[in-house]
């Protein structure tokens, strides 16, 4: 195991893009957001995926240098064309054009077409909530989630993110698929040999299995219901950008790095102090946030009573200190991106 | 069983308002929710509530002649006190508003505090979607979802809602608590002196019981996921509405209907021509929509592939026709505080 420093970090990541010919804001975001998701412990969003964005800007996927257009079409709503910059980015600009919309009017709605995969949803959101707004982000995906009473799939993991500002510590931060376990998941127990829960994820013809390899879709979260939502992620993401249905979507790794995946994103920013005193909002928050944490646990319970967010922190708490660890073969891998990321390995 | 036209019926439930001292628009929102609930096969937040609310008014809990105050905090943002009114129509004031608002500034997002049960969101969220809007409706309610790894309840069954135009046919509508399984199977698993599946509810330890009587708590919607929604709508309603929180709401039917519940809600509208032309979205949403319901139907599965709402606009079609079922004793109820309801009976 290797453990890297994550200030360092980030500055050679935002590099590594740069000599790539990434324009250098978009090179921040990216970088930003992919050291923050891994110090929350996100790492499926983080760092590890630094080597396959490098190579999509190489295979001309993702575009280093895109011309990104913002229509503001009313006081409150924006349309954002991301010229296929990297998600990070579009992201980025979009949630703070709704911020900005939100300090005004109340409230910003932002959509974004002709985007790529923008990492974790709540780098987004926890934008807008350290500035004291709510944040919501969603975002499009090929398409892995089975239809309820299907065979195959039609919507990606489209993801549902929402931060609020919270007195004394980071925001609340509730950041999830609409699938009930991770693809991630069993493309680990895949490399491991091991099996998956049932329930998990089906094979071809809609039939469960614990066989990761015999896997082609995953369950919805909770049955219909997050089925549901995912196709009302979809109605916010693919049809207010006029962009590709999940099921549209070219898949993430499995299609050439040349191909553009139009994946399309969606933002609210709310201005709090519109609807209630903002430090009253936060107390409030932090004294909801408490009495939850203070409920008798369950005997048996597999962890501690938390809200959204609170694993998150207690990653970021322990990562900040002693830094991100990496298996020696996804470092080998980053080294093979960017020879000089050796110098962020911290000494334990 | 009894069966009732629905189009006499709905002026029959506000008569019987009007002469409990309703104010009108009041009575007309809470007839004209309970009726379109029962056509679309909701029968927990339908036509069967009737008594209830007529106690509920009688009781003082539910103020019958309101001062609803709308201030409108920014260009697109307002707060709605209540004033303890029929959350019908204070719903339906709120959502009519963030439409307005909508129409000028792309979006419009309405708290509302001080107000009571609003029966479906779904009547909410459908009058804007029928104006050509996205339509978001939120509520909170008393403590019944079971803390994530916790023994007992904290937040309510904190509804989401979204409506989205569809050409064609009726929006499309996704109107669904934040728990697993509906309280209402469980009561009616007691009526019935029947088993609830394992998994749906919980003791007063947090231990799960398939004795409907012995029930206290309810599963979220795919385990800490659906705790997690359940926590946003109650930030979304309580924190922005300064109302009380899921755990300090009085019950709906077990607290005395002197009692006013301070129950909280918000409803976002989106105007979608400001980010893609109306019949684009509404003809894409009805493509989207038909590819999802032409999904080959996995072996086994218990209905055909149907998108969010098609069950109720399939009920819909059949009651509209037949008439709103009602049991006999149901309907003796009824009888009991609008005997003029006999009217409407639908001989068969």
């Amino acid at each position: 195991m290797v453990y890297l420093h994550s200030v360092l970090l980030r500055d050679l990541l935002r590099e590594g893009l740069i000599t790539r010919g990434v324009e250098h804001f978009a090179a921040a975001h990216v970088a930003d957001s992919l050291v923050e998701t891994s110090l929350r412990g996100v790492d499926s969003h983080g760092v590890h995926l630094y080597p396959h964005y490098c190579r999509a800007v190489e295979g001309g996927r993702i575009n280093a240098r895109p011309s990104i257009r913002i229509s503001r079409t009313a006081a409150s709503a924006a349309a954002v064309d991301a010229d296929h910059a990297f998600g990070h980015h579009a992201g980025a600009v979009a949630i703070d054009a709704a911020v900005g919309m939100a300090r005004e009017t109340g409230v910003g709605a932002v959509s974004v077409a002709n985007s790529s995969h923008f990492g974790a949803a709540a780098y987004f959101a926890l934008r807008a909530a350290r500035a004291g707004f709510l944040g919501m982000a969603f975002c499009n995906a090929d398409a892995l989630v089975k239809v309820y009473n299907g065979k195959s799939s039609f919507f990606g993991t489209n993801p549902i993110c929402f931060c609020a500002p919270l007195s004394g510590e980071e925001p609340f931060c509730l950041d999830m698929a609409t699938s009930l376990a991770a693809w991630n998941k069993v493309k680990n127990a895949r490399t491991a040999g091991s099996t998956i829960p049932q329930g998990w994820a089906f094979d071809e013809s809609g039939v469960g299995v614990i066989d990761p390899r015999r896997a082609r879709s995953l369950a919805p979260l909770g049955g219909y219901k997050g089925f549901d939502l995912g196709m009302m992620v979809d109605v916010l993401c693919a049809l207010l950008a006029n962009g590709p249905m999940s099921r549209d979507i070219p898949p993430m790794f499995d299609a050439p790095l040349s191909v553009r995946r139009r994946v399309s994103h969606f933002f609210i920013a709310l201005d709090i102090s519109k609807f209630v005193p903002l430090n009253v909002f936060m107390d409030r928050l932090r004294e909801m946030a408490g009495r939850v944490r203070a409920t008798p646990a369950m005997e048996g319970a597999d962890d501690a009573v938390m809200v959204a967010g609170d694993p998150e922190k207690r990653c970021y708490a322990v990562r900040i200190v002693e830094g991100i660890p990496m298996t020696d073969e996804r470092f080998a891998d980053l080294l093979g991106v960017i020879p000089g990321v050796a110098a962020a390995r911290v000494s334990r």
